[in-house]
């Protein structure tokens, strides 16, 4: 499993082709190039299909001349992302190449609507290359979150982890090496040993190790991804190539980028009673006292003053 | 609604642009031109992404150096297809932009892995444009096939068959106009009469009129909706659409498209008893006497019979 | 296409069968039975699968004992909700028997994570069913809203509106019939005349025709259903559909219902920009002031004071 | 995470209530019964919807008086398997609770159109439990099917594969419970140690270590799940528990099954090309002249002839 795939060195080459498609120049600058995330990570663009114009050009499709009336693209965009008429979004479709710890890919292939072609264990042989926590990021179980981290290691528990992660993961690969028995070629490292089918021996390493995979999605559904990992409750280390793709799809897209930063990132959702006590505090009744009489739990009253601030 | 988007006149251009990604000449010389269907629909091909090579590129990240055995391109592209192996044809991806009659619309749409954006008659008008089936279409209902026609009518009974329906379908939208009371500019035609909301004045509208929508899908789930839709038992009217389709994917991916029509399209399945018989066959057994004695029902041995071309 | 399917009567029977299964008692009371909407719609419920300790029990398996502190199922309930964990959610399921104008059945098959069976109309004869709106529903197109209704027509017009609406739709049946040349038995109406292929006469029919179907999906695409059809700005003739289903809901999940309610229905979405502008309006901020200054569009400015109840 | 979830005693009950939903006898008798499946998994059925009735209910609704010909249910539902109908198979559907390794719910996950409640190694703590393989099962690498296993290792060679994947599955676990600190009561084991968050520890546990989910699907991605994890190219981990599901579907809806099996399970597929080798054939030439002189691959005539039984 070599990190770029064979054939990169050619698409790297400054060779291009003139097409009729949509173009980014952006995103062409970048293509095939890899973002680094992680210890051995990366991210990099295969190939995309449409640009903003793309989205405009499919809404005005759907409503014909009842879009006169929005002006401009970035105006249609805005308006078709803030009533979540979602459809024209997924008239933009991008690929991209990641290198990823296998607990990543977990979490990351529960968004069932993508295409994937993942690295085969089955078939071939795992790297010796696994995640390794950064100091910064090894951190003890949060107690008002339970599924996040809180208070980090002091830098002597950090590198005490730390050793003993590598220690583990290197044992356990050295174990994959004489179980499958092979330096790669296929012939074999002894020559008296049993090559264990390959399907059998991965099962040995831990879900710190990488695996990759191709994987393409619609811009709708890469911006429902990117609202759920690129957020602060996400575990960090899916966030990090999540903010590595956001980057990537504001060179894409940057009117819809923008609209989906506006709209959906940045955005807060107040529920009936919250909106309730909104407009009474606009009316002038002191939040605090409203607060006091309402039905809302104390963890409701809580996420509701972080929402606005108020904390 | 206009046949073809107003900015289409933009995209006929000459104009290129470079890029980097896989590009397919032969497509490209077919882009955004319409190949006219049925009376009054087109299908035209508005983007895609990924080619042959695409599908390669996929299936080697997920086999790894497990695909070196495979030595050539079309060779694991027969080797994928055959043993479907379908997420590598996910890679690629279409954006057709088709007119159609609202009848070939709902069947479809039944294909729910795509994405669409239709012309909305709650926004705007529908044109005066309706189908009318070709003389040598007009066919009775068949007895054999629930679902199927049969013999042509005489030419005049068709005569009088088309007649009718146009009839009707210019009095549905005589109706249909003087509901909306407008021109199409919004003013109104009988300054007097009230403008009927669009939603509710398209309901007067046969399933003959004629809709547009973008459809985009990946290779794999398009060669689903041929295999299905360009089907001798499919209805005629959507078959020619996915004619011309196949038209285009063989001119997009002629190696994958190869495969699908060997593979696919011109196979044939057979049963566990089927293949019994078969085995049997080819050890000499008469067919005709094994045949007899099985459980196949009469409509199954019918079957079977056709498979082998011994009607 | 009879109304009920013929083997209702004994699915209506009173036999009662044990299972272990969860089971809702004041939705087993509603079963089969037929909500009528529309003139000659209706929504039935078939089948269902879990209640709300099955949403509960499934968010168990995911968070282990990281849910004890969730006292009770209703607050874990309208955690999830709150938060969108919505897979839980995906453990219910439900299935419909749906009578609906073909205009209706055309926006409701967007949504496409659901099974469905539709009456084919290329096997099987359509009914002289079609839809008329209500004098009360006949109003004219709305000048802010390019995909509304607005102001009701006077009752003389709505009458004469109603008038044309049957008059062609009877007159297009009447064609139907004489094509098909059937009446229903499979005996031909008229011996001398040919029997057209229903696939080829049914595209006569108007999208106010009545057809059914099964519609069977999970709980958590049901809500997005009906977040978007029981919605003001849906069109009135799918919202009645949303508004029945959304009763049967409420008797079958109340809790979940309940927390969809308060969280989604009832809910405000509110932009970066837009929660700025609530900061300081509940720091004293005059709001009138503070829009003035703000880049919100006159459009968004009106959309705020909605949500806000200050119109 | 207790192996079966704390409410199955109440489940387990024999408590029945009265339903007027479809329901199987021989699949209630097995409901909430976990079947053992490798060292420490277990499926057991939690729910289920619909019945072979309820296929060809769905059917009837699609066909209309088109079924009457169609006498009686078991013919139904094997011309809608031959004839790969499958929406009427969409209207049944079972929830499953599963027990796994890491490495089969890995490959499971790959079947999108499934709903999935994972247990969450971020908020809970994984048991010391994971998967060994039995003796028979420890294999060589293929080298004719490069993801497959074939001659057994010695017993004294999987004794010692055994020993060491135990031995690094236990150190790994130890390095789990030391970092988290928490001997499962939320207490710390060493109290001057830190308690690491649990979604960065379980990166050290390797793909043999158990999870569990549940899983929900309708009975046609059921079968093309069973279609592709029950054959004998998916790996023996996962196929065993195909198989179990396998035994529970057919309690299930026994004449889907039995088509399933007919149909799809032992039906064999043909190209083009063997299909006029088969024709040829049948007509008298000799099957060994004909593949000599074919454009088949060396590849293909072994497949060929192993679909005949002719190895």
């Amino acid at each position: 499993m070599s990190d770029l795939h064979e054939d990169t060195a050619a698409l790297l080459a400054e060779a291009k082709t003139p097409t009729r498609r949509p173009t980014v120049a952006a995103l062409e600058e970048k293509l095939f190039r890899p973002v680094h995330v992680l210890d051995h990570g990366f991210v990099r663009v295969i190939d995309y299909m449409g640009d903003d114009a793309a989205i405009v050009q499919a809404a005005r499709v759907s409503y014909g001349k009842g879009t006169k009336s929005q002006r401009n693209d970035r105006g249609l965009i805005r308006y078709l992302m803030r009533h979540r008429h979602t459809t024209p979004m997924e008239m933009c479709e991008i690929k991209l190449h990641v290198k990823l710890p296998i607990f990543v890919a977990r979490q990351w292939i529960r968004h069932r609507t993508a295409n994937v072609n993942e690295y085969s264990a089955r078939y071939s042989i795992l790297d010796r290359e696994f995640y390794i926590p950064e100091p910064g990021q090894l951190a003890e179980q949060s107690n008002s979150n339970r599924q996040g981290r809180e208070q980090p290691l002091s830098s002597e528990q950090a590198q005490a982890v730390r050793d003993i992660l590598r220690r583990d993961a290197m044992t356990c690969y050295d174990t994959y090496t004489n179980m499958i028995n092979d330096d790669g070629t296929g012939e074999k490292i002894d020559p008296n040993a049993p090559q264990v089918a390959r399907e059998l021996a991965r099962i040995n390493l831990g879900a710190g190790y990488y695996t990759q995979w191709y994987w393409k999605t619609d811009l709708h559904n890469l911006f429902h991804f990117l609202s759920l990992r690129a957020h602060s409750h996400a575990q960090y280390e899916i966030q990090v190539y999540a903010e590595a793709i956001a980057e990537m799809t504001k060179l894409w897209v940057p009117m819809a980028f923008e609209a989906f930063e506006d709209y959906r990132m940045g955005a807060a959702h107040f529920s009936t009673d919250e909106v309730k006590i909104l407009r009474a505090a606009l009316d002038g009744v002191s939040l605090r006292e409203f607060l006091k009489g309402s039905d809302l739990s104390a963890r409701e009253v809580n996420e509701f003053r972080k929402k606005l601030g108020k904390i």
